[in-house]
């Protein structure tokens, strides 16, 4: 009886919203206002799911921690991860868990530490040594719905822990994900992606060559054809993977247009078709 | 039927203990096992404040960012409340969640902003500015309720919000007193003061000259014989305004004696006697 089970909205915001005030204020608004008003008659579950911006980054250079970087990912050693669990789950955390609360968003920011929300494995260090990087392993979901439950919408940073006292660096739309198909047990899961494009393109530069839909079918086409850039794959790889766990749908599009995402007037859907 | 409310320990961390690992270690070693041991017939339900230590100071010094003291009180410019809200509600909070929970204690990390758990003003800047930091106005009693009745056990950070979206700084003690007569409506509260001396001393350079239990009565007489340190009297005045409040008993000891402050071993009793 899938059609009987509560929307949840899983939102992953893009890590460049984070440098941008306005910007980040107007989809803040929309993420306050526009979910209840999406489903006015039922419940209106949402999760937010940030990442880092370039704060960490530019913290990094003021403190003299210098960031590696290897095959274009950065290293997590321990003073980088000291600082990306100040940054993310403190000052980034904090700072939207406010915004929120100002707008009438009953927010509550959690790491994945908290209540063991998301336990996660350190990364084999073979072949490349990540450092103080962690792969989810498993979702507190009694107590995820319990705060939606209690009426509060959590906003999750990206730093999980091994259960044994130990902080990890965990990508966002990985967590996004992860917590997307755990919740899909309960709820008829909606997971949406921001980022700064306005969906999936089929020419990087025109920023209007959006693709609307996406199913298994026609995403064998894409890439048969080279339509889709190459960076994009592995998002729409982890996409279906999504959905064959149980997540209803993905959508991909831009932070700016949170509304008209929502109402599934922007950006690219991606379904099993 | 005041003898039938469950009880609730509040348990201040003192500041000192964060920079001490080996001595955290224990507390917090202590803080997961023995509150269950505590009252084995009935759930021990019990919340963790915590202040800053050292760190924030430290990189305060790192960070360039000057520190302010008036009248002995740390001035709250931005950049010192960007500093505290990431040392404070990130380094400090998830490491102290990921210890707990590493104890077999399902800990979750919050600030006042979080569930909107703590409201506050911005202080008055007159007759001193002390910047960002705020006194807190209401606890969202409800939240805690539900978080302690959904067996997870809160680690507060001292960050508070103004429901308008701005974070501000708050003393430790006082969040801990706040929390403490909000929830003694609905618990036999507990509040336990833990710092670097064995309770309230008789002679500050004797540190066993602890004076075990102090009425309103005894702490009369005790400062009319200038018995009890001045830098006391704050602190004891505020433990009998919270006993005024709804407070069973507070408590003031050593972090190191967690265990015989529970059972009531060591350590300073505050009752009204």
């Amino acid at each position: 009886m899938a059609q009987h089970k509560p929307t949840l909205y899983i939102i992953k915001l893009g890590g460049g919203l984070i440098d941008q005030p306005a910007a980040l204020e107007q989809f803040l608004t929309s993420f306050a206002t526009l979910l209840p008003a999406v489903s006015p008659a039922t419940p209106a579950y949402s999760v937010l799911v940030h990442g880092g911006g370039k704060l960490a980054t530019d913290m990094a250079t003021t403190l003299g921690i210098p960031q590696q970087l290897k095959e274009g990912r950065r290293i997590t050693d321990s003073e980088t991860l000291k600082l990306v669990t100040m940054v993310y789950a403190g000052y980034i955390n904090k700072n939207l868990v406010a915004s929120l609360q100002a707008k009438g968003c009953p927010a509550l920011g959690l790491s994945g530490a908290d209540g063991n929300l998301i336990a996660a494995v350190k990364r084999a260090a073979n072949p490349i040594d990540y450092g103080w990087v962690g792969d989810p392993v498993s979702v507190n979901t009694d107590l995820l719905d319990a705060l939606l439950r209690n009426n509060t919408t959590p906003v999750i940073a990206p730093i999980t822990h091994n259960k044994e006292g130990q902080l990890l660096n965990t990508n966002a739309d990985t967590i996004a994900q992860t917590i997307a198909v755990a919740m899909s047990t309960f709820y008829r899961v909606e997971l949406i992606y921001t980022f700064e494009k306005k969906g999936v393109l089929t020419d990087l530069n025109d920023p209007n060559s959006v693709i609307s839909s996406i199913t298994k079918d026609s995403y064998r086409h894409l890439k048969e054809n080279n339509s889709i850039h190459t960076g994009m794959v592995p998002k729409l790889d982890n996409a279906f993977a999504a959905l064959d766990a149980g997540v209803a749908t993905v959508r991909i599009g831009h932070a700016h247009e949170l509304a008209l995402l929502l109402k599934g007037q922007s950006g690219t859907i991606i379904t099993h078709g």
